[in-house]
């Protein structure tokens, strides 16, 4: 059985740095999975290009180029919106947008931005729009081809500076298996070098941590790798674990 | 693999009426459940005897045969610490035999009461209790017999005022396959027969809800059962659902 | 002295589920109360009728014609703003026309939806225009006919999941004298009748609260009904109680 | 019908600074009103007393006369239990003496101290003590003479830096009628002087935002005074207002 | 070395009561300051002047000379939006202005309102607005005149009713040396002359608690005057005072 | 002028990894430090010792040692109460213990644990008890030597799990010029050699954040180091920055 695992991004590098193990893991599970950039983050978050001259059309190519290439090293689709950044608005246009991907692709699990974040608006706004299309989508009402959708869980990935957007992670999940794809991945994104640090030194920290709450008698190695996660919804389950 | 149930609650009656829908399930998977009796609930949970004009051994042995007879239903072993009530006080003795507990019972999974009950003391007494006992019985260095505890998740069961608890489900249980067995658990508590109705509704309304945070499609009947937990540790997984 | 109840509401079942009882008391005590439903519940509230190929429009008007009984048989008033639901868009139009129902109603007292619903986008954007619109009827400056408002407190009623909604009641009403006319009005709802036992079961349980709340000294008997709301502004009194 | 008021204080001046002016309404009411004072406040509240070089017992017998006249002047009974102070010790004996206080003096209404005050470590403790005491005294197995109590709301008066306490008035009681009687309940703690103008300052606060939040039609007067509460419990009442 | 403050306001007379110490405590060290009125209040906050019956222009103008004769008091700059209020909305076109305000006089320091007052919806607009343009002036790629910001610390000054607002003070300032031109600017306001009282009993009582958290040996006056602040970034600091 | 800090820790080792950089910057600054270990950690965090099979004593004496080096090596004098670990009791006698050295030592600063760590109950024990101490030396009739004390600013360390015990920085320390300081002293705790690269990473991770919350403009080196804090009370300041 597939579980088709959806991402919503506001930029285009933010689900390398962010939800690439959770991609990675779930393409090697044969699981599909696709990207939503909302734009390419060609104002916000492509200082470097900027400041080498670049135009604004030279920038958005380039990134979509570098998140396709990182797409493909983490075995996702992707597809890109262009809707603008700094600011990204919200619209019933965009939301219906994504009605429309949820309606078609029927993703069993989505992630994407916290609905807080002080250092950027672009962020919250994917997130609202990507927590109102999942209602939207769920109503048999509502005038979009295909069924109405289930109630996938949604995750929140991990923001830049956690605890200053109310990231309390819920969740750890263990990336170790597939740390090499993402490191794979934030190597397609060349100019935001002083990320992959960053991330990687996050990664292991986050690592720490999941061994800490599964306990040392797991056997779990001290390069044991992870990505923290907010869960929006409860969990439904048969067993607590 | 087995994954034994500890249930740490306050007076006789809390596990039945909160838990025993865990409680069967994991007898009925072939886990091992231990519930651990802080108290009777002599003088704080049974209003009945005390107007009947019982004295206080002969309440303590009738709490004691209803548990008794209550976790029998359920298929788990049950334990009284008879520490007292109303107040049950917070000691470094009695957190010690929890220790023990621990140590010798080795959970994988500990359930207890909330940390903030508006309407009883003991509940939270307890919850504080558990919480600190695990950490001890973590340590190399804490003189107890046995080997240092693993990391156990822990559950708060639902309290009897989820809101004025800031009891916040975010684990929603399918009780469904073991209802008929929380109900036979139930009527072993005659002098509170007022709550089996009232936590039938609960099961039937954390159920609706389960359904709905699971989605239409799944298929879920509409008599699904539910029992609502919320998890004080970030969850450790290696896939994300 | 009359005290005009306004109920500001979503969709057309809203006000029913949620706050039939505190219309029912308020027009058995010879208050006004009129109810607004922004929409119809069109698209996002009739599953049934979409199910069996019912067109737009028809769905419109039986959805009006079922509120309408429903709010007869409560003895209130009601009005429909047609303004379009899932989404329900957030617009200056729409707050301006509840600024009008404001100025020439003059409302004593206010429900309506709370600020957070995680599973309704709808709720959220009604609660905010009311209030918006209660800010701007109370200024002398704001283009509209009548006097400037008082300052009617505003309570929230109950949404589905109350938690997930953060939903924590601080007022519980007691409903028992009116219950059968909240039941009238839920039969009058007939597409969703899985509801009708859904809120009398809340009914129920938030009349145990209610009980426990206000002492087992008072006599209120075991079938006490009640319904939860919070409370937005503080309460201004003469006396504590 | 009566309505006992009872006030739990940490220490001797507390219940004048925070809570006159509901004593006076009640008292004037011609309700029974009982202060117990669990300290003198003798260690931490008599700085004037200790740089003047006074003795201990000298000051307690000093803040004893003085919380007898501001006792006297506002209606009220008052009872010390000497249990001393910075810090005020938590303790199984004196909760059982609040007990006791409860199931002889049987209060409608309770006022105590918040349960958070980073400046003075004695309110908490106060009123976890006055809490915990109220539910033991609900159980009838609870070994103390008298019936088992009611549930008479709680209501937290004001700590000295509001926000810093997460004091967020929920209740805004006009003390108007009975302000002069406030004013001469204060004078009779001479070495506070202080503390007059802070807690006069206060009170015209509170009652201009007690004019905001009840609506400028009311035609209340521009010298209302107030006191601010927060409420522990949900409310139970018959109607919404 | 220079620092400029930028102040936003969302009406004419919100800098005065609010933040009018901290205004001039940087003009007269000779620091640069701009206030930015994003409308006169002139629908929302002139009741008085629409009760003499006057017109929305007239009452415009009036606002405006009321603000630049406070602002000149204050030694500070002025401009305003006129971008209307009750309500202030919050659109893209008005962001933009603030990102030029901030690329043009790129401020050290920003001031502005709380996210959150249930009491005045144009508050929380202005102060969106405010933070998001800071945001997107930080962006290279932003389309506006000037280099990207820096990261200038933003602080919300104190609402009218701190509590519901949820403003939880974190920053004290000590306006005492500059508190006789606060009440200079004030009596520019002659309309609001209630709050003259208010906001110097409340310029009084923040002293009291400048004071207390100061510590006494400080040697602080009793007529100490403050004002309070809520810091939205973490503060950067070489040491721990 | 001096400005004596005082650091409270619940074992041997924390103040090293928690606050060394802010110890060192005030050693170097000339301010003397004293740090308060209220147990060795010897049960707790020793947990190599123990596996190694050495007794109690020697463990104490090992762990003093370790921390007598590190104090010195940041230039700060240490102290043991030798209470006891895991669990570390809250106690009248160590809290007077405390208030002694808080009379004795007089600190303008103080450092200790937050008062949420669901991983570690005696750092919160800790932590109240450096609380109440503060409080209670304050009070001018407290029978203990020396003066009362002012109200030095308390700023809590960093957690381990940050998130899990609702740590939000609010103070972001640079301690680059410092920094080797801290690895020399962590380098004296050789039995916890995992600590020094996830205190490492930690200390890089901070530093990041400091330099996006002090803005690119400052030119602050890549390699900015820095220490993340809580402050418990609002700061009282003459200038905001």
């Amino acid at each position: 059985m597939s579980n088709p695992l959806l991402v919503v991004s506001a930029h285009a590098g933010d689900f390398v740095w962010r939800a690439a193990g959770a991609i990675a893991l779930a393409a090697e599970r044969g699981d599909r999975v696709r990207v939503v950039c909302l734009s390419y983050g060609e104002r916000g978050e492509s200082a470097k290009a900027w400041r080498e001259g670049k135009k604004l059309e030279e920038i958005k190519e380039l990134r979509r180029a570098e998140a396709e290439a990182a797409a493909t090293a983490l075995g996702a689709e992707i597809e890109f919106f262009d809707a603008g950044d700094y600011p990204l608005l919200e619209t019933p246009e965009l939301t219906d947008r994504l009605v429309h991907v949820y309606r078609e692709f029927v993703p069993a699990v989505v992630l994407t931005h916290t609905l807080s974040d002080p250092y950027n608006g672009d962020h919250p706004a994917a997130a609202r729009m990507a927590l109102q299309a999942r209602i939207l989508a769920q109503a048999i009402g509502y005038d979009a081809p295909g069924e109405p959708l289930g109630a996938p869980p949604v995750f929140f990935f991990e923001p830049h500076q956690s605890e200053q957007c109310d990231f309390k992670p819920d969740v750890l999940l263990d990336i170790t298996p597939v740390f090499e794809r993402k490191e794979r991945a934030m190597t397609c994104l060349p100019a935001q070098q002083h990320m992959w640090e960053y991330y990687t030194d996050l990664a292991r920290r986050r690592g720490v941590q999941l061994r800490r709450n599964a306990g040392p008698n797991l056997g779990l190695a001290h390069t044991t790798m992870a990505e923290a996660y907010v869960r929006f919804y409860p969990q439904t389950t048969g067993i607590l674990a």
